[in-house]
């Protein structure tokens, strides 16, 4: 599980600061001497999952150092309607300034936790475990992947880096110049880049026999029904992990877990993820 | 309506790439010769507004600068389900490679007009125009509201910094100090900031009444009933104008639309837009 | 009024300290031991309106955290001759290589400060307020706006973004596809933005009508005489703010300020400011 | 005499657009249609130095690629009252966007360059050459630099790093610790830096002396009068260049320059050159 | 095998000009006018294994984008003392100016592959692969990969968080709360990092058999002689891969590539790579 | 000597902690829980010339902030076989993830400053003293530099803009042009540079002559036995400083400093400098 550092949140909240302040707030200039002081308390509007709770305090403190908070909540657990999730004292200014960008942040990434948790949540009790996929807002990979797992659910691959996945048009390319392209490609990835695993796409049986046997790590079956996947599991028989992928809803969820796949990998936890509803209230 | 400089996408896109190929894409490396080409459309797979498609052209173009396009369609254009959007030619490394990160810009970007279109069809005939707000991605504040204006939204401030905008949070700390803290907040903005207009939150017909007297640009009714925001339409008369906030809906924003105010302002069309679904087709 | 934070503050003292002492202050190394001690005053050679001492302290801090410092005087305040503002102690070293990049700012600062404050005593006691313009040096916009409010002047617009100021040359492009080209440039900049304020340009009575009654904010009186100014003001009556602007000098602005205009825009105060005098004398 | 590259004058073009247009020219946007095109000249409205049209063409050209030039003046020339300097012609939209932009560089360095020029005609014919100072605007040192040479100047030190300048202050500090302080630190410095020049200042003939006899490379001349300028030059017959400094005017300079010394140094062409006047004619 | 993005050659090249050449090339901008033209050829003074030409060239390209070029050589070629390697011809001045940097790269490269080549040629006819190490210069992590690439070699992990490698000291964390150690680290690794792959460092060969049984992808055998490693190879019988690591040089190499190991790491193909020699000859 | 600031340390440190470890160290994140601590002690497995401590502490407290140190020796002094250089207490995830970093540093740095320490040892006793030059690693030299200082060396210039020198090439370009090139380049570069040394190389007698009478302050001999040094040192009899370049050794450095030159400049200590052994070892 990926954890994110300081400095990563402290710039993207920096950016994010920058891109909603601008030259400066000019309400609060207006409106608000330097020196008043506010409590607030960041609470939920409906029953979530957390994820992000250091983005919203970086807001605040970015623009105020003194500002002090007490956590009412921490990321990864589920915070009912109506209960707080922050309390925050400090500078009126810094509190009304930051606000926006505080709950941005929160309610994006709390709405992945949330959704990635009910996927987690329905599959309980069988041996899949649910994957993030590449499908993530660009410039927010890793702070996603964290919320996914701050929803309980496992990272996939970071990147196109740190994982061969070989997939149809890989092997598409291959296909005039080797008799196997299955096994050429894995044999070919394994000799690059010997400190990466390899994952083989497959849509149908055969794919998955030709992958087992060119040594694949994982295999990733590709929109195929529960009963294909119960034989695909069947077929490897243990000797690779496997991977089902393709439109998996909560409707769909928890009979493709029980199929005995490895893994189910759901773009939809990162990529149309509602954020979920949290608001400031000021005392 | 905002417009984007070529070099704001080049940089997120360039930001994107590396976020998702980080030291090379592994697989594409192994597979495929540096000399193959390759053809791919990138179609609509549900009806969508397009939106972002010279993010989609960047990327590809970023990873072999001789990739060729062919537009199919132009952003802010309603595409039909199974349609083309972008046929696109050029180095196969190229094209695999930067796949994801043109799909996930396009997908998002489209979300948010797709999101867009619907409301403002919904309105069509009043006088009434929808706006984004704040509540954006953290780093996509100015491609979101660029989407926004691509499903025909019209694009809110920018940012704290370009309207004053005096909140309940605002005259409550000038609750004390003032008399009459809404002319006192107005005045303050006015001296202060000549060259921007200011926008005042009513929650009351009576704050309406004081917004008026101030002499503020436009008012914001919160979380008003149409019945309510009709009757503060006819209070304010034409003297300043009226925008419509608060849990609006496909469901509710007719009603709304249809008590005279000049603009209503809706966050889902960026904070809940889910992605909408396309993909890379190779020839 | 437009504040100043420490970061930006802070990344253009170091910018500055990079550009001055590159790889290193050779002969403060050669010459000053690294334990050694010094306290120096920053005294004003003439007299003058401070601004921009946190520019001299963050200069000095930059470079050995335990520099400390006495303020003698506040920026906005108007100094004698001869007084003191600034009272510095600790590392010699650090003393010694920051000076120059200190006085260099607090100089120029409180040059446009300074002559900021001279056009507003000139025109005390009417209703018109100096307000700055867009001549400033490159890189510099935020501070030398922060050291006009500073000498007590009034900010005009940050930049092209922020309001919406009808010229000459945006009329004369809309001349043929327009009747009334003003009514058309300020119709279509209140559609496209909502949320920013409309200034029209006029140099002619009968352009001033047009823009009233096209509903301008404010009307940019250029390079009239004072007579022509108070014949604008009747006709305006109070329907539009009034910017008088062009050539404006210290013999001057009186007559233009008693003419009944809001603004008075006065370039020279950033583009032509001298420099004034600080020195840093060691104890 | 230093050169710019294109690039610092792009990155340096590209921020202060970034600074004026932020996120747009909304008034351009809005009255001017993007395949609009037009032709415009820059005007001297005063004679001049010309320095940095560089800097104007590159601004336009950030805006759009496309935008051709005819040059009619180039930096270090002399430029009559009227007369032109540059023509553009291009995307109306760049040229409106760009031209304050544009100007305000060409103004500043001109103003730069031409006050300059002023000084170097006052000591023609004598030996003296005119130097600039480390009094520049932070930031814009390189720049600075290069409008003095412009105008015929010379370039000092680029900063501390490239030549050991002893002050009292440095001697000072070494009082205590050695019978003969300037001699200790020019051998400091040369035992530190053997690739750098040593000067050393001096305010009496004593100091002069002793900075020869040290083996100085320049002698620093700290605010003599004409009379002792002569002495020391007589004293130092040649051993070392000789710098005067100190309150430099235009009327001073011509008799400072007559008494022998190599060099005369001006820190009010950086500090305190007023901007010259310039401006855009549409044709 | 790794490859170089321009992008990231260029950004390289770019920083060490700026170090190399910072405010300008003083000796080169005094003596050599701007129209001068020059052809010179970069020859090898010993033979060696090439990497690194088109950083070379992209320092020339930089400094002017005419230059041109003729390869007479290219990366992972071997070259013989004395014959060329990139003959080159454009601007004086940019040839001066960039010759160190462009020779600075490519020397230091090629000793990376010539050191890389010598172990792999000694190794050849055996299974065994050179890896390369993670004991690179900071900041060259990639340039040095890929000049182990050049040289015949294999590329290890590219950090720390592409590969599990378990060590003694991350055991030693786990042996009080995990009975067999081994296999609780790998098992936690493979439950948080799905898509890695794991490598357990064993220096015995009970440690071995233990990293087998749990699973292990690669097993990392510390300063093993050879027939320890030939019996380490037996116990494991294909059940993993093999690395060999420690203190190896030319003359140990042969002896443990023939034990049957897969890779045999070496840490000074690029900790303690000579710079080869390589010149600029003018024409 | 140069010395490093803490910001270019850390800046440094930074980048390659984020080279190394990437989107994280999953070895240490999988097997070390976050609380842990250690104590582990950095110890020479050789006998060396420390140079760079700085650099692993940054390492280590960059990743948590608690971490202590105890310093068993600074830069500049020579450590025995054996002996510890730095004891580490704190995070034992901070401590394992840092590592590599700390020792990459550590190893390169001190192997260039052990280098420069025999070549200073083996002149000992003459006038002599030893130069680096600018073969240095790109992205380096100012690390590089200070590692030479630390050795005992003598810093020669940082780069291409803080000493002229004047080479055959140079020469060669002037030949048509000046009846004397040498006068001609020297006049030229002093005239353009007043605050600069000017250095000039000789490959001959007549041209160590030429250089003198044009008044060189260094000349740099290249290349010549040590009987034609000890020839060319009568010649300028101390009018010059004068350094001897070219294929120096260890062999061979003695001679040559006995011949009475100033300086021998040495390529060596840096573009082929091996890492010194160091390793950290956990109590």
């Amino acid at each position: 599980m990926l954890t994110l550092t300081q400095e990563e949140i402290r710039n993207a909240v920096r950016a994010a600061l920058h891109e909603d302040v601008g030259p400066g707030d000019v309400t609060t200039l207006a409106c608000i001497p330097p020196e008043a002081t506010a409590v607030a308390t960041m609470n939920a509007r409906e029953s979530l999952t957390l994820a992000g709770i250091a983005f919203a305090e970086t807001a605040f403190r970015e623009l105020s150092p003194n500002v002090e908070f007490v956590r009412l909540a921490e990321d990864g657990q589920a915070v009912a309607a109506g209960a707080g999730v922050l309390r925050i004292s400090g500078s009126a200014r810094a509190l009304l300034t930051a606000e926006r960008v505080a709950l941005n942040f929160v309610q994006r990434l709390s709405g992945v936790a949330t959704a990635t948790a009910r996927f987690v949540a329905t599959v309980a009790g069988t041996r899949a475990r649910i994957l993030d996929t590449r499908k993530t807002t660009p410039g927010w990979r890793r702070f996603e992947k964290y919320a996914v797992a701050c929803g309980g659910g496992t990272n996939h691959r970071v990147g196109l880096h740190d994982l061969s996945l070989i997939k149809d048009n890989h092997l598409a390319a291959l296909a005039g110049a080797a008799p196997n392209p299955v096994a050429a490609a894995v044999n070919r990835a394994r000799e690059l880049w010997p400190a990466l695993r390899v994952e083989v796409e497959a849509d149908t049986l055969e794919q998955v026999r030709l992958a087992v046997e060119a040594g694949a790590d994982i295999i990733l079956l590709d929109n195929m029904p529960p009963a294909r996947l119960r034989e695909a599991a069947a077929l490897v028989a243990g000797r690779a992990q496997l991977e089902a992928s393709g439109g998996v809803t909560l409707n769909t969820v928890r009979a493709i877990a029980e199929t005995g796949v490895d893994f189910i990998s759901v773009g939809a936890v990162t990529h149309s993820a509602r954020a979920v509803d949290l608001g400031l209230d000021f005392a």
